[in-house]
């Protein structure tokens, strides 16, 4: 009889017995506290635009330093408010810019970034995901952030709620000054393209909702189209009182891993044939505002 | 010096000779009238929304007959009309229902659809995509339908605009009457668990600029907040002047070989860094209205 269990075991599938039962959002919801790292305000923009309509984005010093020290020198001289969000384009980028692209650059403004694309693994948290990726000869999260891999080097992959800098045709790499978010399926074929500088932790609804534009590329074709900004600020920059305080999955916590694997293998109840398998940017790294 | 000329071309990728310089917008732009089959307006549903919002999508009776048959009865009974838009969650789904949900079925409704979530591969045309598929053991593109395979079994993908049938829990596999389409990066969890019975071809833009609903799954908390659909037609039956002629690209065609290969390896002048692969969702198969 143990013969028989034993060869019966063998015949079931690993997650038969292993995989947790709770969906995703189950398991996010009973984290432990210890299981969430808060975002430094210094890395937080808090942006808003009419009726109180509130976006919350991450910025990733560790992949596009020099851009990121760019933005943040913009936000603090105050140069995104009163700019806009000129171009929707359904399934792939919303699109904004500074209030005026003529206006002085700020004090230690780099004009002319390098093409922070990619970067060594060195010195990064890394839990592999173990699937196959049409895109990367490996991806995984890194520090929190989901990444292609080649050999040691990594980067920031595209996908839905991503920030990254517009710019015109190579070798020119943005200068921050124009930034977009992916609001569609990954488009991938941008990654190491284009210098990703964040991303969405909360508002990204209110983005995705936005009027599609009529014109090339999504571009709304008269500026009363535009979407105004009315300002972008740095949550250190703000009073402790309107500072959110955001905070992400420990990629190295016990409920990040229950997490991946619900991900890839849909136990819930809902759920008749799991897939074993799934795709980077469907597995968002969870976030929620304390 | 032809020598060193030959052993630059071995040094070169095999693309910078072979592979388009085209984007694959121009490629879709540029085919020509050959490349494209027109939808039949026996397929094709045409939902109204309010202020001449229009959207048309192609149903899918290959994969999903029951469902598809029962939706088509519901249309030529006018249960859509007067129906409504209830939910719409953030990168996952805009859902809607019939106008009444206690009406009487139409004649010929089957009350308990079969699980048609996948089929065998036979008699379609069949076009696999050489890339590693994180949810599949190969994916690729069958009769103009972008599905997983494995072995002689393929199923269609639950890709952005794709139209699915909305159910309880399992066996329970849903009638038709709410149906749902995709907005967000694809949720191929979703793979067959729930029938695929069309995708939308024109329109995707106003579906998914809607407002998110801030209740549980996305779900509207007011009955006020719903999006009132005016109708749902069948082209077929509309006067011939108010059909829409839909095309969608032949993937034995040329065009569309190059559109996949300029997809899966960007080499239009802004790409500095092509990624040679490609997501299946990332390869919408191209449709115009002519």
């Amino acid at each position: 009889m143990h013969r028989i269990l034993a060869l019966t075991t063998l015949l079931l599938p690993a997650h038969a017995f292993a995989a947790p039962m709770r969906s995703p959002a189950e398991i996010v919801a009973q984290a432990p506290d210890t299981a969430w790292r808060s975002v430094a305000p210094e890395h937080l923009l808090i942006m808003k635009l009419a009726d109180g309509k509130r976006i919350v984005i991450e910025l990733a010093p560790d992949f596009a330093p020099i851009h990121v020290a760019n933005i943040i020198r913009l936000t603090r001289s105050n140069q995104w408010d009163g700019g806009a969000i000129t171009r929707v384009q359904d399934n792939y980028v919303v699109q904004w810019r500074v209030h005026d692209e003529a206006a002085p650059l700020p004090e230690g403004f780099v004009a002319h970034p390098p093409a922070e694309y990619e970067r060594p693994l060195d010195g990064l948290t890394y839990v592999r995901l173990p699937y196959p990726d049409p895109y990367a000869e490996q991806s995984g999260i890194a520090s929190g952030w989901l990444v292609g891999r080649e050999g040691a080097r990594i980067w920031p992959t595209q996908c839905y709620g991503v920030v990254g800098v517009g710019r015109d045709m190579p070798p020119d790499t943005g200068d921050g000054r124009e930034l977009y978010v992916v609001n569609g399926e990954a488009p991938r074929q941008l990654d190491r393209n284009l210098a990703v500088v964040g991303r969405v932790l909360a508002g990204m609804e209110y983005l995705g909702a936005l009027p599609r534009g009529t014109g090339a590329l999504g571009f709304y074709t008269d500026e009363r189209q535009n979407v105004p900004i009315v300002s972008i600020k740095l949550a250190a920059d703000l009073p402790s009182a309107q500072r959110p305080v955001m905070q992400v999955m420990r990629i190295e916590s016990q409920s990040f891993r229950d997490y991946l694997a619900a991900r890839a293998a849909r136990q819930d109840p809902f759920f008749i044939k799991p897939a074993h398998g799934v795709a980077l940017c469907n597995v968002p790294v969870p976030a929620r505002e304390k």
